[in-house]
């Protein structure tokens, strides 16, 4: 019998074609294998693991650009590394494909997969296909971070003030698709132990800050006259637009003035409120609090 | 302003309810937070990576049990780990939810879950949720091997002979539900230095084979009558139903009577051909060659 490479295999060689330039250190072996398989990272490391997804007609239209797509894929997940101050390793693409149309375009979007891998350094080093009826695209991330130093969502304390990167409330009509997940902030805040809870903000401030409370057991006071608004955006919008990917982390009162003293980054630094006791509630000054909700 | 939970939060705190005792060892933090981080494994193993997403109507129906859609959705992923010859550490699960009818369902979907999880001993540590327009569920696996003992896809040479575990074709109408993932086998394979090849055969030996061989850069002669039939199956059937979850693996010539030997399980082995050079295409006795294929 003459071999054939099925329309699944041949789409996959087509897709994974771009990807052939990006490699993880320690690498054993990857694309095409059953699983991917890496040298473990050194000793005195966490592994940091990871996944997200997005989905056409929620993250991305049909007329978004393909490359942007790729690169949106890979950038949310990182952005969640980078709130973990972690560094990535290595990623598995996920590709949910319903039909011939949608193959095509998904050489374009591993085009965008391959260039924003190359530039944040991290591996795609596997992954797998599904028919699904909307072009979905899930990524799993792999990252390492210096041992029991990554920051998590539960370490907040009444009296610790609240910090955010960047500007909120811009996501929309390019940010979200071209926004710079803060990795190099993330692993620095994690290196130099200032935060004592630290989460990316994806759904906006107003569903993703009471997320930080609650696992925390805090309250807060929110200043909303003083959060950093993108250019032409509403406190409202910078509240309940999401998808802005900023950092939000909490700071023990005795190191905010290192962390504005030694600040290295030209990204804008932002003190926005305070924590409080759980029983003293969420303090906003009348704002209500409302982010995106994927299951409203 | 009083607090009250998201949809999207109530939703996720039930459905992760049923994963509080699924534990990692190392476990630094999980479900709630940006991502998971967890202890390195031990020096001297590597870290095995890998994705699979189960969607309604293509892995499962409407009808299917809930707690074995989520059963399978873990054990597939199991079987890839099992090909690797890798013991599992922790998943994540995404879970593509279309509406408040199939929210519910989740629930139960993810007591099937657990109850996996707690039976394989690997621990659900985190995911996410995404709205999407059919029931998906994607689980992502960490876990270790012993350094530079994983087997992979590549490594068959002409000689070697091919081997199967179980029996094949009998996946339907409940099989691929309920297989039990080789883990056991693909361990002591691999721990043994065996398989010189090995993969887990999920579209099929029909469309599984030719993946081996390309990835090996083989050819093979296939012996029909030898394949192991599961009660009622068709050779036909064994080669195109898809969905067997057995180990397909190589062996060289001075191994076999090892293997045959010392063979520890009362899981059926069976030898069904031979590795060729690569000129020599694939010799099936006339059979035709296909699988199950996701993107015809």
């Amino acid at each position: 019998m003459k071999f054939r490479l099925s329309p699944e295999d041949l789409w996959v060689g087509r897709w994974t074609r771009a990807l052939r330039h990006t490699r993880a250190p320690g690498l054993r072996h990857g694309i095409g294998h059953d699983c991917a398989v890496l040298a473990s990272p050194p000793p005195g490391s966490d592994l940091v693991f990871k996944t997200d997804a997005v989905v056409e007609g929620v993250h991305f239209l049909r007329s978004t650009s393909a490359p942007l797509v790729g690169r949106k894929a890979l950038a949310r997940a990182l952005s969640d590394l980078a709130a973990a101050g972690a560094k990535p390793l290595a990623a598995l693409v996920t590709a949910g494909c319903p039909d011939k149309k949608t193959a095509v375009r998904l050489q374009s979007v591993y085009r965008g997969f391959a260039r924003a891998a190359r530039h944040w350094r991290v591996a795609i080093v596997g992954g797998e296909t599904v028919r699904t009826r909307q072009l979905l695209l899930s990524v799993s991330l792999l990252g390492t971070v210096p041992r029991r130093q990554s920051p998590h969502r539960g370490g907040a304390r009444p009296g610790h003030l609240l910090f955010v990167t960047g500007t909120l409330g811009g996501s929309w009509p390019h940010r979200h698709l071209t926004f710079t997940p803060r990795l190099r902030e993330g692993q620095w805040l994690a290196r130099k132990k200032i935060p004592s809870a630290m989460m990316d903000l994806s759904d906006g401030l107003g569903a993703d800050l009471p997320r930080l409370a609650r696992m925390s057991g805090i309250g807060f006071q929110l200043h909303p006259q003083k959060l950093p608004l993108a250019p032409g955006a509403t406190i409202r919008q910078a509240v309940t637009r999401g998808e802005d990917y900023e950092l939000l982390f909490t700071v023990p009162p005795g190191q905010a003035a290192r962390l504005r003293k030694t600040w290295p980054f030209s990204t804008r630094l932002t003190e926005i409120g305070v924590c409080l006791t759980g029983r003293s509630g969420f303090q906003t000054g009348g704002l209500h609090l409302q982010g995106y909700d994927h299951l409203r």
